[in-house]
């Protein structure tokens, strides 16, 4: 039975096609417009997360991005792109692959709430919100001064979990990454990657990919 | 070499200790206090990324709570605590154990930003925020009318990973359980494991433990 991935359009579910290209796992991808700016309802009705990504494989239906990433690495490809306990990088993966949702989308998330309610930088009421989002680009801009990718020399899924915040969901909250190089580097040799390549021509096909310093040129808030 | 756990008072990293004490791992622990609301200097410059838990392992020092956890489950407890993938239970196990801080925590944390920028439920500029949290906690609500635990029959670091968002985060954000009963009986028997009691009388001595409906008599916030 062929997994199927509901994506829901300009959204972290793009991480799932794009995992499922790298591995060479076979999927049916089902694509979602946006309702405005949320999840239609025909997407909520999947699972009771009502979030993105989706995946049914059988009877099963899972959601929760870092879930459905780890089960069809483990069950569907031996593995692949996870570090094993016993590699010297082992802790640096564990490290960068729970910041992605844990720290860094929270981070950003808190930004994108104060600017959404109008404020910008240099406003002391988004003091807070502001500079957890400075200080959790600053890691990876540093760790990614020390390493090709966010574990070590070799692409994991740490490094897939990591680019949707600092590319696409830029249409949401538009950071300029001028002042990150290495991030910008690191956006550069994702956007070089063919199973990338694919994968978002397959997902969000004509959308404008945010791979450069700069922000989507129309962002959707 | 003892792993030494840094643990910062009323805060997530006492799950740490939690789990050395589930596992039988032997650990050395060094509390901290709060400075304020926040984590100490001290606290702080032990890893870039200034948050709690951090723990050291001979040369090594890691933090973000999903990747000790799974550090020490694996480097010194042969994965105890974990689901493997080819146990029935592992897509349940993946979903709970992602979504504590990927869903749970950033959902709460929405709230909690809500309630100390002063709005109250019934306030329309805080129904996203206090909506999202409501339904994270129904969610868990209705797990645990199926299973005694997240992931199945058996205890897991997915209960582990989610009971302080339900508990002690009640210190910054006073929310009551009352409309939650499976919630509340899962904290029933999380007081009742005699590795949790002992892990928090080292950690917070003294401290109330909120693990009944009702949010701890005396909160931070």
């Amino acid at each position: 039975m062929t997994l199927i991935v509901h994506h829901l359009h300009v959204s972290m579910s793009e991480r799932i096609p794009w995992l499922c290209e790298e591995l060479g796992v076979p999927y049916e991808l089902k694509v979602y417009n946006r309702d405005r700016l949320m999840a239609p309802a025909e997407f909520k009705a999947l699972h009771h997360s009502g979030t993105a990504p989706v995946i049914q494989d059988g009877d099963l239906t899972l959601a929760e991005s870092g879930a459905c990433v780890e089960y069809i690495s483990h069950k569907h490809a031996q593995g692949k792109l996870f570090v094993p306990s016993t590699r010297p990088e082992y802790a640096n993966f564990l490290f960068w692959w729970h910041w992605s949702n844990a720290t860094l989308q929270s981070a950003l998330g808190g930004a994108m709430g104060a600017y959404a309610s109008g404020l910008r930088e240099g406003d002391p009421r988004g003091a807070f919100a502001f500079g957890r989002s400075k200080k959790a680009l600053s890691s990876m801009n540093d760790r990614l001064g020390h390493s090709k990718w966010l574990a070590g020399e070799a692409f994991t899924v740490a490094d897939l979990m990591c680019v949707f915040q600092v590319s696409t969901f830029r249409y949401f909250y538009p950071i300029d990454l001028g002042e990150y190089e290495n991030i910008v580097g690191f956006l550069k040799r994702v956007g070089e990657r063919e199973a990338y390549q694919r994968a978002m021509a397959k997902s969000d096909p004509g959308m404008e990919l945010a791979l450069g310093s700069a922000p989507p040129s129309q962002p959707l808030m």
